[in-house]
């Protein structure tokens, strides 16, 4: 059995973990942890969505937050950016990279944002343009890989036609989201090796939720597929914090704890993770949801 | 990738998983519990131990608890048995199967039963060698396979003795207990690969726990192998209830979403699993320690 020799891990706690917190995290804060999480070695960290506050008040403040942090020599803080008005907040604050959202599932688009697929791919097509036109890079979201909340099953090939369309439009890569985290190992394979067929894999990232304690062995097989690129959150960041236990993002503590049992390369200390997995989690006041952090213990 | 078209659930959660219980719990319950185990489906389900109630005061009760299940064709009861004391009482209740347990680490098996593991290997000899004579099964355990809380890494060469040694010493089948959950894919593989070329693999059993959220992928990893028979615990019961998160067992419904996942058939019925994790959970007064169990919820 194969595995990259290395791993670029994308940590998404600041944007997609804490977007999902009701109570507001002051902006010092989430600039303090997003340096903290540039510290522990990671090479990408996002840092925010130039969204509309109303549907995602938590991200109000991301230029604020841009404006704080002390970004690091070698290190991507991408925004999210839903519109050409997002990308013209992004622009004003000189960011490297944005991230463009898309979803596989037809009921999902519309229930999210209103539109069929193909119109959303519309929409993203001058946001992409214009983005790439000023010198930033894009990255592509694709939602619900591994099924729908409100469809269920969502073919291999529905998700390879997204994903094709968003690195066609000028995405260097694909962000795979099982965004229920209901996949499996075998399925999440199939779905990765429909893709492939199409994106060169070095190009492709997987993004999976633990909600069904099914992320790690995902991953695993999906790595064993040649992918190289990990999302995942701090602590656990993004479950929903109303429901105990029910989890989002997979933990970047127990992704990495994995790969260093793999001999992957990351970059990334392990120490330090779990560290600020605790130091986010007291101001969240609540334990990380993470078991390596659970299990190692705050020091 | 193949992966074993049936595997064998082993349920360990009213042995293993409530011998860590703090509070007694009620034969009665116990019981049921056993029973409403044995009628999802499951083939083997752990009963209890005959061992000193100073050392496990929670297995006290085994010889009631064995009286009051409704014994059901086709599926196996085993008990733990440490010695030829415990055996005679395993006959005084006919159960059909005992296990015994070792393991790989010198270190653990000094603090744990005062002696070296050549030493315990010679106290197993007459009560496998009684078993057998009196038409009993034997299975054994070995842990610390994947690590040992006092030495740190266990050699692969270590389990692989021990195991061929129990299996040679008459146990049918062996079981792979990665006792503190700190092992992670690698590291499993190759450690089945050692065993499984002194022991035929389809007599090996996987016992892992989830300590550091490892365990579903480290079985895959070695379903993968051939293993066909897993070893886990309904609601993830068996972690440290004082330390809130840390968990032991990985959980049965966990497991068993997973090889649904992978068309891997278990003759074991989710949904009816899910509502048992349920009903323990609220007796023992507090959630499922299960991914699945909270993700789908109470029924």
């Amino acid at each position: 059995m194969s595995y990259p020799a290395n791993v670029k891990m994308v940590e998404v706690g600041p944007r997609d973990g804490l977007q999902n917190e009701a109570d507001i995290v002051p902006t010092e804060i989430k600039a303090e942890l997003i340096d903290r999480l540039a510290d522990c070695g990671l090479p990408v960290v996002e840092a925010g969505a130039f969204v509309s506050p109303r549907w995602v008040p938590q991200m109000a403040d991301s230029a604020e937050v841009l404006a704080a942090i002390r970004p690091k020599e070698g290190v991507n803080y991408p925004v999210l950016v839903p519109n050409v008005k997002g990308l013209e907040r992004a622009l004003e604050m000189k960011v490297g990279e944005i991230a463009v959202f898309g979803a596989a599932s037809e009921s999902f688009t519309q229930k999210n944002i209103n539109c069929s697929i193909a119109e959303s791919l519309e929409r993203f097509a001058p946001v992409m343009e214009q983005a790439r036109g000023q010198g930033l890079r894009v990255r592509g979201y694709v939602s619900c890989v591994l099924g729908c909340p409100y469809e269920g099953d969502i073919a291999v090939s529905a998700v390879a036609e997204v994903a094709e369309a968003l690195y066609k439009g000028g995405c260097y890569e694909i962000s795979l989201g099982d965004t229920i985290g209901v996949g499996t190992a075998a399925k999440a394979r199939a779905m990765v090796e429909a893709v492939a067929a199409r994106i060169p894999v070095s190009d492709l990232a997987l993004h999976f939720h633990d909600t069904y304690g099914q992320a790690l062995a995902n991953i695993l097989s999906c790595l064993e597929l040649g992918v190289a690129t990990v999302d995942s959150s701090l602590a656990g960041l993004g479950g929903c914090p109303y429901a105990e236990g029910a989890s989002g993002n997979v933990a970047s503590e127990d992704v990495l704890y994995m790969l260093e049992g793999l001999g992957v390369e990351t970059g990334v200390d392990l120490d330090r993770l779990i560290a600020t997995a605790w130091w986010i989690s007291e101001r969240l006041g609540r334990k990380p949801a993470s078991k390596v952090a659970l299990a190692r213990g705050a020091k």
